[in-house]
């Protein structure tokens, strides 16, 4: 969806040493907002964003208008019932068939051998390969970690939004996150344990769910048995956000890695 | 779906003479059938329907199982609301969702560059050409005219299961579609008349719906004042039977052509 952070970056440079040609769909996707404010204030900058994706060896940025994506008088929709009703799916309603519909369309014009996704929307990523599956693109998706600032906040375009006491308060977020996987790293394994040490580790946060969910089906979990990812969706100030850290059964933990330095998000260009 | 008749025959040459490479696929796909009796005895001979593509030089008949079209866990639905609400699509909840989900299955895993169907499904017809549009396929769409009997009954494998009494009601279908269609070649324009001539011809025959809708958006019509098609489901014995007749504001009509002889299905190969 463009405004560009590290975290796309990373995606870039993945997928330019990994194919002969990369393309970087840049589209703010109308239809997988439920909000029409949050799509109107969606940050964007192109040439900012043409100029980083040129830096990363970018052969194309796909940057399409509407009326290319939702033809005149189109109708159809691509829905991933089941993995669409949880966490983002419920707070959102529609937000995920406008993914699904959006991607199906990306995946169907420009048939991509490979895809990049972030981890960061691990709901996401789990609908997107249900539906990549499902409709049987030959297309193989490729997950990488969240990108978080040196201090942990997640990487998101909407973090320019969060005012310098909400940049604060947000790093409860992650800071909850990663106390429930220090205690899954020393073995707990209860579900409802986990989720309320990301509540006692970030009393400031007023949390619209904490879910361990499957990682290849995005459904709830009562118990870490299997690869999982604990979610959660906080809206701090005027900024709605979210993040995960991937879990197994194992105990390892994927918390994403940290950014040296603040992210490219607030230089001017 | 196999079982194939000189209309599906006719799309084979079709696309024999226009590619490099043919592939038909040969699919009961359980998934547009609401009516699991209707699944069960749908007309199946794989042998004599290899042997027919053979003659035909298809390079591939693709005929997957069931599990490879809907692998475990499969959820993904395609729906192109709209052009699914009418005729076919309200007598048939679900027809409409499992014929697009299943047409970008082999679109998405295929690639094809051109598909080819017949008239006969015209608003499926309709249907599938609006969803490889929204969802961007790079394929193109050509559709062939309706195939029928000597006397005039369009094909379709269900005409099997019709007895000698019942093959001599079903004319009725297509006579009262024909008897519509001298009308608007001599001027008619009006729905409702046109309607009226297709039940006044077929007396004999208990119509579900005569309706004449766009030919692009299978949307209802009260005026022939652009390109459409007249449409009809009715019952005769066992068998649900559909058929049409293309026609446009200048009076020019498209009632399919006919065979000289028998259909191949009445063949024991």
């Amino acid at each position: 969806m463009g405004f560009f952070h590290e975290g796309h970056l990373a995606l870039l440079r993945a997928a330019r040493s990994a194919a002969d040609t990369v393309v970087v769909s840049h589209f703010v996707n109308p239809l997988q907002f439920n909000d029409p404010a949050d799509l109107d204030r969606y940050p964007r900058d192109f040439d900012r964003d043409l100029a980083l994706a040129r830096e990363e060896g970018v052969d194309v940025v796909f940057a399409p208008g509407v009326e290319e994506v939702y033809p005149e008088g189109s109708v159809t929709r691509v829905g991933v019932p089941g993995l669409a009703d949880s966490m983002e799916g419920l707070r959102r309603p529609g937000h995920f068939e406008g993914v699904a519909t959006v991607v199906a369309k990306l995946f169907a014009g420009l048939q991509p051998e490979r895809a990049h996704f972030g981890r960061k929307d691990a709901q996401q990523l789990a609908l997107i390969r249900r539906m990549a599956t499902d409709l049987r693109f030959p297309i193989e998706i490729v997950s990488h970690p969240t990108v978080r600032e040196s201090d942990g906040l997640a990487l998101s375009s909407r973090n320019v939004f969060l005012s310098p006491e909400d940049r604060v308060t947000a790093l409860g977020i992650s800071t909850g996150l990663f106390a429930a996987a220090d205690l899954a790293e020393r073995g707990e394994r209860d579900a409802g344990v986990l989720a309320s040490a990301v509540r006692s580790a970030s009393p400031g946060i007023d949390f619209e769910y904490v879910t361990l969910a499957t990682q290849d089906g995005a459904a709830a979990l009562d118990r870490l048995d299997r690869p999982a990812f604990l979610a959660v969706a906080a809206v701090v100030g005027a900024v709605r956000l979210i993040d995960n850290v991937m879990l197994d059964a194992s105990g390892s933990v994927d918390r994403g890695r940290r950014l040296d330095s603040a992210s490219v998000i607030y230089e001017r260009r």
